[in-house]
């Protein structure tokens, strides 16, 4: 492979010092070489109403341009009662609108979640797989990373510490690459 | 039963004209005569922020407060991506919040939904029933009320015009009522 | 309560000496004094047919009664393939019919399983929950009881050695005796 | 496209003139010219025991054979209980084991379900989809052919009559070959 992959990183929390939001930029640091791996920050996207579609806010524009232009989407979330974070679930319903302007169809995507508990989020991991279908994403099936006790991994200055979870991240972008190129073989050329 | 049951309905969209917004009007219209039913709109919660959990934005504070104090609530969903929309998601994530004061504790629910399409945004209420686990939300099994085909039912003024539907609502709010006196007897003292 | 609880536990697996039937029978071991908890074996249940609906084999039938004379039941399951083992599936299949009888109707339930991995075959559960909507099963809500790491808490005689997975078990059964009793305040006089 | 692609289907139900296996009959009959549509009948598929393993019965071993030899894979499905019936999930699980020898491993596959009622067996398909990241199975988004009012639709010599179904199912086929061919672009050499 020649050709530099683009892949964009989002999710994370919109909570100061989130644990989400080192996992993103722990990816980021860990992406392979020949890869461009771009955060894309939710805090500004507003709250979804149909009425705003025919006028998009600028960070609803910007993150589908964002998505759009990625050949890969990374995605981590934290899961809140039991499935996807609402703010979160929120931006995905903005970047699949309007109708005809499904910003995600087609995108190889890989996901990561995290929790303070023992599944790490697992439950929001699959409704998150269930939306893909209607979005017509396409996501990497393994490993499954699901980063439990994550407290317990992330130093104050939020950097993640564990190497077993580092670890992980890179099977993970690596199966992303992987799948990336075996979905579009031309961006291996 | 001779004291009167407090319902609390919320869900709708924040679409002007939305066909949840008819379903929740009518149901409140067809509630039986010993229910107050009372809707709260949720155009005006902002999007969750752990960081402002400290000091709860009014509306936020004002929906727990509902909640509480209701004995039943009754949700009403269109489906988005195959889940939860992430308005709605994010209404529930505030109300649950901060720690030790989940607003839902205990609370029995009914939930109904609606799509343009032929499934009537089942999928979204499977998603529901799987946070109410972690809740501690106790829902009405049946009837499943799944309104397809939505914008058939629903008139230019709003006014939920489809008879089948209505007798729907109607069963599934004297479910809601039975399944709320069976859960606390001394409701109906 | 003066009257005793009947609790009718199953699932467990096929497989000698299996993790999902030392759990069981920890559970019966741990059940509350003023509680009958019987453990039903599944390895005689048939594959479905709806041809044999007519003539239901013998097990089903015995396994249609237990259910029927229990006040509660209490299920354990293994995972397989991230989701409710077939044969329990198939078990459950069966005494949901024929059509008109099924047997769970109405039931409190408690639910717990387990895996050798981390997450202690929590996707099994949210499986079960779903099919619980149209058996009409009232299921507990918490404590929710995934065992993880099965293998190390039980012992070559087949019997649970771990305290902590003991204290959960005994608060799991506790919820579903408290949850029996509100939901049917008679068995309690 | 010059060399045919092989399609293995399976799933149907074990009662005689089901539904379901009417309608893997009809997408046979439908699949395009370029393809072998060969159908597995689960009828003869035990209970699945851990302890049959080491000598697997005759027709899961011919059923894991066909698997492996087919290049992709179209699961028709009831729905029981809201959930995949027991009797497909068994088979399922005999076909991913014994541990390391997982015969759906990287398989293209289609899915497609039936019921009577309005929801065309949505359910099943949902959590056969969770299966499949476990089971490695990249299947097919689009279209998703839930067919409701099934009864309505096959005549009595169990032959699939109506039209708007017929052309759902050769989309599905459609889109199954070409998935697989991008999946595995050598396989249109």
């Amino acid at each position: 492979m020649t050709q530099r992959l683009s892949i964009l990183g989002f999710g994370g929390s919109l909570r100061k010092g989130s644990f989400s939001s080192s996992l993103l930029r722990a990816a980021a640091g860990l992406a392979p070489q020949n890869v461009n791996f771009e955060i894309f920050p939710l805090n500004d996207i507003p709250i979804y109403k149909t009425d705003l579609e025919s006028d998009m806010p600028e960070p609803v524009r910007q993150f589908k341009q964002k998505i759009r232009e990625a050949d890969a989407l990374f995605i981590v979330t934290p899961e809140y009662n039991h499935s996807i974070p609402g703010f979160l679930k929120n931006a995905i319903d903005w970047a699949s609108r309007p109708h005809g302007d499904n910003s995600f169809d087609g995108k190889p995507v890989a996901i990561m979640s995290e929790s303070t508990g023992m599944l790490g989020g697992a439950r929001a991991q699959y409704h998150l797989r269930q939306t893909f279908i209607f979005l017509n994403i396409h996501a990497v099936n393994r490993p499954e990373v699901m980063v439990g006790n994550v407290a317990s991994k992330i130093d104050d200055q939020g950097n993640l510490t564990d190497e077993k979870t580092k670890d992980f991240i890179s099977q993970l972008l690596k199966a992303l690459v992987d799948w990336t190129i075996q979905l579009n073989p031309k961006d291996a050329d």
